[in-house]
């Protein structure tokens, strides 16, 4: 942290400042610019938020800091990056991952017939909701155990290991008993009670990013999963909110080179909520692919048009079938000049 | 809903969208342009997600809301405004309500001092955090129960009521034990598990608003506590995150008077962690009440340099005093005209 | 500025740094943490980009500005508030000045009306659009010379100044001879052209706030005026882009405290493109003064439904005189203790 | 248009509503609902603002659009991809295109080695700055027409077409004698008077989306050049503004893929100013050719930490030869399920 002090402080103040860091546990060192003194707070064992709150001291101007405040989720701390397994499944591994199916587990029709078709589409994970955080009350809510049952059956027809999301602390027991990793959903990022809880549940973790987290927060709430004790977690950024209104997120894929300069966690995409448009997720999908993301996420139902939930983002069976051909064919050449000089 | 065709969309597409609005329990209006079709889907017993998963039908280019997809919190609903009481305090009445406190209950000193204070300078709800949700695990993160007692005991002394932060269902029971008024925090108004709870809790509400909730998403959590059988519930603007740094966040002070025309629900306004600036919450908050907050409720400590939470923009005890004098403070007057024409 | 080194940076690369920032005519003061070294650049003759640039050089991690990069427009620099005058109007003076009118100039029944109009019910300046920024090329794009002469003629009859737009340095001298403000869009705020030009033209300037601008870069254009020898300026606040769409922008009523305490120069605001929704616009305008405002600009049209330009914020003549009736009614008063403890 | 009627609005003005669309020039359908009308405006020759104003007649709620306002530009008015030739070089053609240079032309040296050696790395095009919109009056703003001098000369010995800003009408004719294409600046991009200019100017322009332009907004803005006369028009997604502070913009690339399903202009990517870090060039510019972009532009500098301007994102001459190297390697494989069922 570097504590600005204000141009007109006095000698009183500065003094003030360079004994409340020392208390705090840092070694203040100080520079006299020509207008303003400056305090550098040097040292790792004191407490952050006790220098920002010295913000609120007397002739301070602002408190800037300089380290990222994450540990156990950097790739400063960790040389090599990480690899997650889901049952056979690695997850940061040299091969990329996708995780398809329906945003809600409706019927077991509907589940059997998208796992079969996915797996054949080439998939290696199967994807579906049994609790569905949904914006109205009045809207599908998900089938609850019914669903993680379906998920089971799926599961064990076609090898593909399940991930469901998690939306309430009292559901990790009965939802790690059917599914092979647990989702945070991007509204529960920062539910600190219910990643607490995950950081014990001794299963993978796939921690979606908030629609208005910034990378640091993002990073920060998979340091609650970490510092609790469970390092198998992947990172999934699913688009942010911004102002523009033409597709349902603005599905930020630097954010996922930048994770991976940042952290050795493994990061896929979601371009399904990220776009909110069908014919968006095929090129976007092999964008998140060329930009380094580990894998994919995408919902994939029988009959779009009547899902319960997310149907205008859906792709039919045969449109990810279509998608999954094409993902990794060859990125459009590059002109070359017409004439040598 | 309004289905809007594509333009080049066949009459088999249209017909079999004129279907599936009957099937979803509406009537279809169809209107034909010179360059395409709409399709209005008239009434209200039908399911409005089944409506918007007609965008993935063929010749559908979009599927546009007409009406506000909420009903018990609308103020169409409800002739009158409501008000909400918590204890003696009836928050949306004819006069404004100021709860303030500190983010973080530290000590009983801290605790009961501020109470005395705030309530000496004319506040008649104590505000103070137990559980504490912090963007890093490494963070303070409240004293719990401890925390709690001590509420109590500065409701005692002071007989201001209390309201504090649930941050996990786990918690409902024991929280209501202590304090007369439930907070969802900004990061958990779409924590669903945790409304559906709280909606049984018997206790009055605070609902903040999310970092990046639309109005609309706000009314629609505020739905789900309605909707369980809670009507007692205060909404609370706090901030939007937008891309200004200067600021915490962007107090969208503008939204008060749209939530006033849009709900019969009060609402307040948090200038603390709107502004995150300490030398801008006396303004903000003259500009809530004038803009129609039905209160506010502000951050004050004893000693703000040294809190262990949003120091940074903590009134100290004489700053609150100071802002409750000047408050209500007549408005600027607007100059007129020099000289008559 | 503070250069931030990373972790792994060599004692050359740290040297490297050293010398740069004394090239740069700063003085380097070296911090040694017990993870990364940091070097202040202290002083004040230097080149701040050029200290920005080193983010490029080896071995450092990132270059944090200390202070504000502006200079004439701050208030540390002038010790008073300004005032700039408009005719006999003083706008940052002690009360406050309204500005209404409607968003183009159609006919000079139309003009007139307004003007008589708006004066009568107490504003004491004149907007009207001669030149008009349209989203799109087949909207209405205003009279011109024509909108020019209907102006003077309002301002003739009703003794109101006129404020106008110009968006483009070709016609400052036409605009210049009729209006007696000009007024720079929201979307020409970086027009750094015309804003050279703005400078030298002996006019006050209306500087409206970006819709994506932060505080700190709408300061900066005002600073290209006043360092281009033009310190009549007044800023406008009229709403950014966020992810709301209820309302066409959001309001940033905070922004207007923050410029007040970081800049002596007056600032008003527009609640009309602010909220973009009539029924919002009183209860904001009473909002912008009671957190300081120096004014209000104001959209104001005989018949807003067949206004060719932004009748859907437009307030009728009877509407704005109500407004003006109650701009300065008390503030809410706040609720008392029921018992005294 | 749909004109939504208020639950409560009288039969009165639902007739006025009706009367309205006719004088505007559109066919009025009214779809009677349970709780309210629609009136539904058909036709295309009528004003869509005139329509818009309705917001304001009394009983109407919203006004919603349901066709798209742009036509020039759009891809159901051209069936097949537009081609901009510049020089030798076709922007939308079957190969992607390669723009490299130094954000300001700096000096003859740093212009001449820049522009040799992006030829030798691939690239077709060459930028550099000679006017320069700045944040800051202090800041370097370019050198004028010994920059463009220096662009000749670049041109002349390596063959490449050379692209570069224009930030004001009074520049275009002297810009046009030196560059083969114009730039808009993302701060210009509603400058309107400059895009009416540069309709008539004759030569290719590429259009930079600005920083809080929605994808309809940035269509409009070309829709200004087209409708003015110039179709040659490439647009630039160049990043937005968002919460995300980590990067200088989020670069929203799923917009790329966007843009050429609702148009048929070609689109190219600018990761410089896009993710603002020099480690996240390479992997956004595979993306953005991933997801469809019709070429890149890339800024590169001999020696970054020196740069005048936008330092800390250009590239060296040896980082973006290693990009070219690697733009079109192929994208990472897919795992494939590990045991067959």
């Amino acid at each position: 942290m570097v504590i600005n002090m204000a141009a007109n402080a006095s000698e009183a103040e500065l003094q003030h400042v360079i004994d409340r860091v020392k208390e705090c546990g840092f070694q203040p060192h100080v520079t006299r610019g020509t207008e303003r003194a400056i305090v550098a707070a040097v040292g790792t064992g004191g407490s952050r938020s006790a220098l920002e709150a010295l913000k609120a001291a007397p002739g301070v101007e602002d408190v800037v800091p300089i380290a990222h405040p994450f540990k156990l989720v950097s790739r400063q701390t960790r040389g090599e990056r990480s690899c997650v397994n889901v049952g056979d499944v690695c997850i940061g591994g040299a091969e990329a991952v996708v995780i398809a199916g329906p945003c809600s587990v409706e019927s077991r029709e509907q589940i059997l017939s998208t796992a079969r078709a996915v797996r054949a589409a080439g998939a290696t994970m199967l994807r579906g909701g049994a609790y569905k955080p949904r914006t109205s009350p009045y809207e599908f809510q998900g089938l609850g155990v019914e669903a993680l049952q379906l998920l089971r059956e799926a599961r064990e027809e076609t090898g593909l290991p399940v991930v469901t999301e998690v939306m309430s602390t009292e559901d990790i027991p009965l939802i790690s008993e059917y599914a092979d990793m647990l989702q945070v959903g991007a509204r529960n990022m920062q539910n600190f009670a219910l990643l607490r809880q995950l950081a014990k549940a001794g299963k993978p973790i796939l921690l979606k990013r908030g629609p208005s987290a910034s990378v640091k927060e993002w990073l920060l709430a998979a340091e609650y999963l970490l510092a609790g004790g469970n390092s198998s977690v992947v990172l999934c950024e699913r688009g942010i909110k911004t102002f523009e209104t033409e597709m349902r997120n603005t599905l930020d894929l630097a954010a996922v080179a930048l994770v991976r300069e940042l952290s050795h966690l493994p990061v896929i995409a979601d371009p399904s909520h990220g776009t909110g448009r069908r014919e968006l997720i095929a090129p976007a999908s092999r964008a998140a692919l060329a930009i380094g993301a580990d894998g994919l996420i995408i919902e994939v139902h029988p009959c779009p048009e009547r899902a319960l939930s997310d149907g205008a983002q859906s792709l039919t069976l045969q449109e990810f079938a279509r998608l999954m051909q094409n993902l990794t064919a060859p990125i459009r050449p590059v002109a070359a000049m017409a004439v040598a000089v």
